[in-house]
């Protein structure tokens, strides 16, 4: 079910565009794949952690001794035994500082939410290891604690970080600057320009709302799983499952006090990430155990523990202002964000702040971001990391913008849309972008005017609606390496974590530069040892970035064939053309050697071919896309269910379109989840309520219909081959694209997520 | 106990030459490194080679079927399963004919020596298929069968091989040309120069003696182990224990009817190889039951198959003559070398023709060569293969030309010595060589005057010897790549084994190139998907050839480090110099970066900075060595005890001295075991009496003396460090040092190896 619009690129290909079979594919489906749970090697020991029952206590003490004594336990390790936790604080670079992932991974003097971790334990098997933490004496002092976004921006509330004080942040100060203010609020940025309070003056339809939304999980399959081994020479061997072993490495290495070249990370195979595991929890917990054993130690999380002590998204209390004329004029914006960040500083509200407005081409906005800490497990990046939030404030209201215009609402959003060279919220001109070409492909598609059909029942009601978003993807550097074999084929290493079919998407570019097919490429993914330094598979980088040195290292294997074909005419390389896969003659038109047959006498003509190249930190290009969602509302059960969803995205050229096709479908179901059944439900002292599978309700295939895919192929001036980041902005419009639809069927505005049943029911009867 | 004796290279180094730690030293010597047989994986199934009970016989029938029917075993396979013996034999390639080392894997027609596989099964354990190997019903009809190689040699002989017709190989015809004659002589070769038959006639002295030497094993501790995976989607991964993963790749591709690029060879640590683990033996053979299973096979040598059924090296019969001037000129050589290839073509005898005269200018000579096929295992590549054998006749011939002529044996050879641009047998003119300074550094060694003291009984007698080797290493192609770490380290990849500590190796010649630290460097060596093509760890050619692919690696890296030292300070690379490991700048005299303060910076300077480099085949430089052996013989029983040896050796610039010594008293120690007490002994049917270290006698520790290495160190011209080859020449000359110490001590020529306790009483009986 795939539409492609394809905007004329001028390029043609021959392997980009195609769908060849994963390179990956055999060996995960028949269960061969080698995952961080299958690490199995001798002498081996399970680690266990012994974590908070509190939700903010003061650690008075920790016995160990009775667990310590209990036969077959190895080894206990505490926040005393983290090299980083005995160096001072520094809470001015809160963004990835190690010291505060080391107290997230072993709670210091304060255990600050339930599930924090405290202790671990090392054991000859993991039920031992339980049986130990079970032994594990910790005497708390239970403090106040504050699990309400609202409530922890209060004055009087209970302190979660006692050293934390406000940072203020704005384009003048990107870094931040120290308030000196003592809050829980561990930033507050804010981005503005034009005349906000004359423009909502002057407007003709103004239109406020209140928005909350609660933290939702990644819901990775696979928990996290991580086994450290420190060799007696010093050097600390890691295999897990991360988006990305060299970020794994680097915090790893901070956090023990070591240099980065002494720990050496393997990554495993991944059984989804989202964005949740670039982080780390158990890696250098692992590596402290195994340091006092001697011995090879293996930590896996429970999913109880995935879910009550791994970072979720943040929760958010969010305000959204929005006024517009008569004719459609989007004239300004006012954008309160209040983002949980959890335990430690960190949410993602920066994003949220930056991108929630961008489709739109707004004259006037303030957008107040703040970034608050509470009793609650550190927040993590999920796909698109707080856009969604943001998105879903207002996308809402510029649907109620159109709705009291009387203005369709995609005509409304065509009149405001941003084009390339018009400012971002943060001041950034946007490069070439697709938001125009997504909205008239939503327009033209035939979802946009279909009939919604009979509900189903007598009480239900059908609605569609439809939203837009835009989100800004990541940057940053990877590495490849590719050789040349005898038989003509050639392999390519590269470091990123393969998560969405990267492996098959960086060989596909590979084998277009040099007139290869797709299975002439056997890509593998290295461990930090023997590849170039490659950033985390995350901001919808990899397709493009891991990409992008691909393409260098298959230039330099393409000019080293040229001069090999040379060689063997006996004339110079500049002499020599090289065309889909075959080096031609400039001199003589009878002359062709093809790749094939110049690797054949790679040997006697200078030796072996390889090459290694690496991309710059550089941005992957922007994504706009939209959800056109059908939904049926039962009344009387408050049940939503979604009929029909389609998903519109601008991914530039896609490199092997199913793989696009999957992030896009992929990103769409987590967003319908987020929407309509996903939520951390929490007790009065900060549990969980629902922390498995069961309890977490994340949709299954029954829950929702298939969705399709539009592809709309605005190249990427910043790719060679016009690629685009994929992987992230479909989660954005779907919980937007819902309450519209909710709102188009009921004639009721849901402003909180998620619009369950419950939720639902309550707001029609409020309604009423 | 070393000493270096240093021809001045002009060149100074920082890190070659030191004794750094070697990088896998920990994980060796706590047990860590990975060896075949930790392979250890879900669903693993263990094969067992049937062999055949016969030294040469006719196989009739194999009927697998009551093996396939033991509960547990889940295939069985022959020669029929292996697609290169579905095409016509080519025996025009004898060397590393891939469809001859198929038959040695799984015997087609005939079986051709005991212990020649002829079935393999893979089972759920070890044990039943050990069961279930017995349950193969082989019929088989016996054969004449040949183990003497002058038997074999007659025309009446059975024939081995019955297509084989002799090669006729010479300087005008390197190839070789058919001579269409059926034969065991699979092929002859010839080198001559001058008038020989005249320059005998005209000679002072004439010595004419006969030589035996029988088959030794390298005696490598780890056995042959391979496990091997044949994944669904066709692509094979074999993790074996082996000289070089490539070679076993392509073996193995063209074996199953693969590209090569179908097969992944993960080299895992090696126990040991000295040339016998440069082929296969079940690599492919585990790769066909993996096949037919659906999962992993893992075979496993006993030590008895090792034994019976890889390759040792060759058995030999020799006649020497060579005639001197009274003045010690070395007038004429004639020498007549059959070496036993063992069931198929491929002994060394061409190694051994060109290199036995190596150390002499002589005006007239006539050296040919036999290979000699005979039911035994086919032979294998044993440092320095070939030489060692023909050394023994030629060094022991000389001795008897000094003693005849009453000339120290030490001066005679220093009057003949070859020098730069004198022709070797094979015509190839030397290049820098030290073939002079090795022969004086022996003898102003305090070793070669020194008393030889009393002996230990009245019934010993002691003697010293001395013998001059040549030999002309290999050369081969390897790859390298290289990335810097931001902490200022890097991370070195090769495609070599490590044997002899070639990490450490490489790894010093890249931090010398950089001006880092040997300990700045972490190497890893990479399977063949994961590194470009490298040649195996053999010829004496790693450090040299692995080496010159690291320094061009290198290179590459500190020229962008250049370039990033430009961009920081906002200058032209041309405007940088580097120097140990420091940038300068030619305008600024205060300005320099060290490597570790632009690694730091290397992310926003450009990103990763990563390079890969092969180095071209290319000869690694030849090397001389001379042994000096103290012996005592207890004239009661024959035994000869090593009381002092010392072992002289042109090593270019040592890289890692502790290595380079290594591998002269590894030599040594096994040239002095081959000398006194190893042997193949065979009883009357072809089967072997000694399979086991308990009767195969190897020395031991308390066998043999420390033995002192004294390197020479005359520069490579090949290699910008100077560096040489070194791990194989010493371990020619033992044997005539030691022959040549008995004959100084007891007056008795020994021309039989080895020289074990029976041999010398049997000899002092026969001598008096």
């Amino acid at each position: 079910m795939t539409t492609t619009i394809n905007r004329d690129t001028g390029q043609q290909f021959k392997v980009l565009g195609t769908r060849p079979i994963r390179h990956d594919g055999a060996d995960k489906v028949t269960g061969r794949a080698k995952y961080g749970a299958d690490i199995q090697m001798p002498g081996l020991l399970h680690g266990t952690i012994v974590r908070s029952p509190h939700a903010h206590a003061r650690i008075k003490r920790i016995d160990t001794s009775k667990a310590a004594r209990l036969a077959g336990v190895k080894a206990v390790v505490t926040a005393a035994d983290i090299p980083i936790l005995a160096k001072p604080l520094d809470l001015g670079d809160t963004l990835g500082n190690a010291r505060l992932l080391a107290e997230n991974c072993l709670a210091l003097k304060k255990a600050l939410y339930r599930g924090h971790a405290v202790a671990a334990i090392a054991a000859a098997n993991p039920h031992l290891a339980e049986e130990a933490a079970r032994l594990v004496e910790v005497e708390y002092e239970p403090l106040s604690a504050v699990f309400d976004i609202r409530e922890a921006m209060q004055p009087s509330a209970p302190l979660v970080q006692e050293h934390l004080t406000t940072r203020e942040i704005n384009e003048r100060n990107t870094r931040g600057q120290d308030s000196g203010q003592h809050s829980n609020v561990a930033s507050h940025l804010q981005f503005a320009q034009g005349d906000v309070e004359r423009a909502f003056t002057e407007a003709d339809v103004v239109v406020e709302r209140e928005f909350t939304t609660t933290a939702v999980h990644q819901g990775y399959i696979e928990p996290h799983v991580s086994t450290a081994f420190w060799a007696s020479d010093g050097r600390v061997t890691v295999w897990t499952s991360s988006q990305g072993a060299f970020g794994i490495r680097s915090m790893t290495a901070k956090m023990l006090g070591l240099p980065d070249s002494l720990v050496k990370v393997v990554p495993m195979e991944i059984g989804g990430g989202f964005g949740g595991k670039t982080t780390t929890y158990i890696d250098a917990v692992a590596a402290l155990l195994s340091k006092k054993t001697g011995r090879p130690v293996k930590i896996t999380m429970t999913r109880r523990e995935v879910f009550e002590a791994t970072g979720p998204t943040a929760g958010s209390y969010m305000r959204c202002k929005m006024a517009a004329k008569k004719d459609g004029t989007i004239t300004a914006a006012r954008l309160h964000l209040a983002y949980e960040a959890g335990a430690f500083p960190g949410s993602p509200v920066g994003a949220g702040a930056m991108y929630g407005l961008g489709p739109y081409k707004i004259a006037n906005f303030v957008v107040d971001g703040y970034d608050v800490v509470l009793n609650k497990p550190k927040v993590a990046a999920y796909r698109a990391p707080g856009t969604p939030q943001s998105c879903f404030a207002v996308e809402t209201v510029v649907d109620e913008l159109a709705a009291r215009i009387g203005m369709d609402p995609l005509i409304l959003r065509l009149k405001n849309a941003v084009r390339q060279s018009d400012r971002q919220v943060s001041g950034v001109p946007f490069p070439a972008i697709g938001c125009i070409d997504v909205e008239q492909a939503a327009q033209r598609h035939p979802h946009y005017a279909a009939p919604l059909g009979s509900p189903s029942s007598r009480s239900a009601r059908r609605g569609r609606g439809f939203a837009m978003a835009y989100w800004g993807n990541g940057g940053n550097s990877s590495s490849a390496t590719i050789s040349v074999n005898v038989d003509g084929t050639i392999n390519l290493i590269t470091g990123s974590v393969d998560i969405g079919g990267t492996r098959a998407a960086c060989a596909m570019q590979a084998a277009e530069v040099l007139g290869l097919r797709a299975e002439d490429v056997t890509p593998s993914v290295a461990d930090t040892d023997s590849i170039g330094y490659t950033g985390i598979t995350g901001g919808s980088r990899t397709a493009v970035g891991t990409g992008l040195a691909t393409i260098y290292a298959a230039q330099q294997i393409k000019e080293v064939m040229m001069k090999r074909a040379a060689t063997i005419w006996e004339t110079s390389p500049g002499e020599v053309e090289y065309h889909d896969g075959v080096c031609l003659s400039k001199r003589d038109p009878n002359a062709h050697l093809t790749f094939k047959e110049i690797a054949a006498k790679m040997m006697p003509t200078g030796g072996p071919i390889t090459a290694s190249a690496s991309s710059p930190v550089r941005n992957v290009g922007v994504s706009f896309s939209a959800a056109l969602v059908d939904i049926e509302v039962d009344t009387e059960t408050g049940k939503v269910d979604v009929l029909r969803a389609t998903a519109f995205q601008d991914v530039g050229m896609p490199a092997h379109p199913s793989y696009v096709e999957g992030q896009m479908q992929g990103g769409t179901a987590q967003g319908l989840g987020w929407a309509l059944s996903e939520e951390y439900v929490y007790d009065a002292s900060g549990g969980m309520l629902n922390p498995s599978y069961l309890d977490y309700r994340m949709p299954t295939a029954l829950d929702l219909p298939p969705i399709e895919a539009v592809m709309i192929t605005v190249p990427n001036p910043n790719h060679p081959f016009g690629l685009r980041g994929v992987g992230e902005v479909s989660i954005v419009p779907p919980m937007a694209a819902v309450a519209n639809a909710i709102y188009n069927a009921i004639g009721i505005r849901m402003t909180s997520l998620p619009m369950s049943p419950g939720a639902v029911l309550k707001a029609l009867k409020d309604g009423r």
